[in-house]
């Protein structure tokens, strides 16, 4: 289970940031354990680790070994929610440089996830050559970008095994019940797995639409979803114990404080995606009513030599929250120079893990010095059991912290904008109205 | 040349926010054309695209020959403004799946821009059994994490293929004078390369340091440092149509108007580390004395799903610049779908590309309503020639930001709180009370 530690924040904190939030917490917690409040439709996520669909779940693994037999390549299509869980756990557990490593698993592409023509060109000249299939994953399968993707997809799919053959490498994540993508997959006969109505994309990773790529990529999902039980019942447990309790109060606490900036930083080039993922999770659950943290990210060591500076003495309305890995896979020795030409020669023999935690010591207290409040999250090790009981710790304190901020951190009305204007511009039937009035601005 | 378009952000901007700053403005542009005021000794990059070493740049392109016809991959070994620059360039002009995609050079790995021992493992597997060089760069040829990394790779080139072999794989970008790796690298006879002392880590991009792992990737940097000379020759001209003073002018507006955080947007996945580049340079330049903006970056259409939210209706203290690419490499038309399942016939037969034209423009009309004030940068194509010119518009918008914001912009005396701390209690002889006062807090 991930530990939080709140003692480098607490001097920017009052002595009551704990204690003067607990009627809020315990009404928070109330909430998502009894499944009421704002957003109560989409709390399918806080029993998830163990009330999932089995038959369903034996599925995703039959699917997994079906692709990783027929595939060189799996092409993921989908976007937010049904996006960045699978790329960030993928990334996370089995490296930012999955698809070139020697492996007995196929290469997984994300698309579906942008417009750019010159990106979707290149997945296309990636895969067309190879034995691919393909993951469409769209609630209602009418989203744009996924949308287009897969008609492409579809499409090279058909020319290279046949309209029969292409049916049985499409597998359809989509609504239980309703929507185009359903009527299409009940139509074809594509093998189909299901988008919960009560979870919110920000919070499917834990489902069919993160389980079949993140298990095609050979990553444990009995592991991950282990490791999001172990969270599940700790984290149910209420009280200034609970780590999600901590970390939501601390960053709430710092917000009011004109704290409104969270750099999430890590340690480990591959997290880049899991704080994409976190970003998502925090950003659009508590990014509304003109309020809410901003999430940013940085990697370290690589960008103390870049976002350092501002960190250490630009304008104080930050504070980080650091990931930690306690232990690493492998180990390296740093190698003894003779000449000792850098100066490094009193390193010499020790692991290089040394060397990171001292950098992460003296991280902590220089932008504790700078005036930046640190909390840090430390988990056992970058394996499927402890980023399982990672994303359930997250989730579970930004519905928390959410309500904390009361609002409501299962809704995202702000996301609708874009795309009407988009559809009026693009001149869609029945947005004529609004596409004389946004031509007229342009 | 890049172009700057304000209109989006000027319903936020009180109507004299250019001529208000007319002064500053002047004062500004003649430091750095005149090559006074503070940090001048760090405004080598100001002439720089017809003020280097043509006989350093031929051979630039003489040992990126080299490395392309004896390496199946080159290991550049750097952090911060010596590992950005090329990694920013390199995906955005070559993708970031370079290493994925066939080609004719080498692949191109980074190291030595972190302390992670499982990232480092991965790097040496990905290269040990192949044809490797290194380029090590490094002003001093101390800093802990290049130096490590060097360590290591050294030794692998020498078991590989001996002492003499190694010494012509290895490729130093260091110092013209003095310092560690300098001396080793005379005294070992590697070819070497200058990191000038009149450049700035985060401005070097354009020097050895940058252009010879982008020539080794295949980019053509004569169209870069021509793209450089271009906006260099344009941007020399003082007034209100200078795009770097429109956008260092508006963006220090908003931020007087209570804008700390800019948010630079681009539609192109293949931006993402060009956006890390922009962040270094703007974050580390105007990040002191308690002030500055605070640079994010975001990838669209992707991220308008998770970020999409906090943007539209988040905490109103945040502005969006996008850099818009206006042409694309390729094609691709929206394919017909005769039973019109996800119901985007009325796109059929239309490029890709109007799509992702109609989302910008949506997106900012979007954005604009929500209260987030829009600078958008066009760049002509995705090409060497127009991406060199907008390194130089950001890198000369930079410095007269810088000025306007009345810091000095070329210095970075926050980066070494972190590494003191860790250097005490990594047990660095020298360090010994700094250790110990340290080891108490912690």
């Amino acid at each position: 289970m991930p530990k939080v530690d709140v003692s480098n924040a607490l001097p920017f904190l009052p002595a009551s940031w704990l204690a003067s939030r607990e009627s809020a917490l315990n009404e928070a917690h109330a909430r998502l354990q009894e499944n009421r409040g704002p957003g109560s439709d989409f709390h399918g996520w806080v029993r998830l680790p163990e009330n999932y669909d089995r038959e369903e779940y034996a599925r995703i693994k039959t699917a997994a070994r079906r692709i990783q037999s027929d595939s060189e390549a799996l092409v993921v299509i989908g976007i937010g929610g049904s996006y960045l869980g699978a790329r960030a756990v993928i990334e996370l557990l089995q490296s930012p440089n999955y698809n070139l490593k020697k492996k007995d698993t196929p290469d997984i592409f994300f698309a579906g996830n942008g417009l750019s023509t010159d990106a979707l060109l290149e997945t296309i000249e990636l895969v067309k050559d190879r034995d691919f299939s393909v993951n469409v994953i769209s609630k209602s399968g009418t989203t744009t970008e996924p949308a287009v993707a897969f008609r492409i997809f579809k499409n090279l799919l058909e020319e290279k095994y046949g309209k029969e053959g292409a049916k049985s490498r499409i597998y359809a994540t989509t609504d239980a019940h309703k929507g185009a993508l359903k009527g299409l997959a009940d139509t074809e006969g594509y093998e189909e797995f299901v988008v919960p109505d009560n979870v919110g994309g920000r919070y499917s990773v834990l489902t069919a639409v993160g389980l079949l790529p993140i298990a095609v990529a050979g990553v444990d999902i009995d592991a991950l979803m282990a490791g999001a039980h172990d969270a599940m019942s700790e984290l149910a447990q209420p009280g200034a114990q609970n780590a999600a309790w901590q970390y939501a109060a601390a960053r709430n606490g710092l917000y009011e404080d004109g704290k409104k900036i969270e750099l999430l930083a890590c340690y480990e080039p591959s997290f880049r995606f899991f704080a994409e993922w976190w970003k998502q999770l925090y950003g659009e659950s508590e990014g509304k009513e003109n309020r809410g943290i901003f999430p940013a990210s940085v990697e370290f060591t690589a960008d103390l030599h870049s976002m350092g500076q501002y960190i250490q003495e630009g304008e104080r309305h930050l504070f980080e929250t650091v990931v930690r890995f306690a232990a690493c896979g492998g180990e390296i020795t740093i190698p003894d120079d003779p000449q000792n030409v850098d100066g490094l020669n009193f390193l010499t023999g020790k692991p290089l893990s040394f060397v990171a935690e001292q950098a992460f010591r003296g991280v902590t207290l220089a932008h504790m010095d700078g005036g930046v409040p640190n909390l840090t999250v430390t988990v056992d090790s970058r394996d499927a059991r402890s980023v399982g009981a990672l994303i359930y710790f997250f989730e579970y304190a930004c519905g928390v912290s959410g309500y904390l901020l009361e609002v409501n951190p299962f809704d995202q009305p702000g996301v609708e904008a874009y795309k009407k204007n988009m559809f009026a511009l693009l001149g869609k039937p029945g947005f004529e109205e609004r596409k004389a009035e946004l031509e007229k601005r342009l």
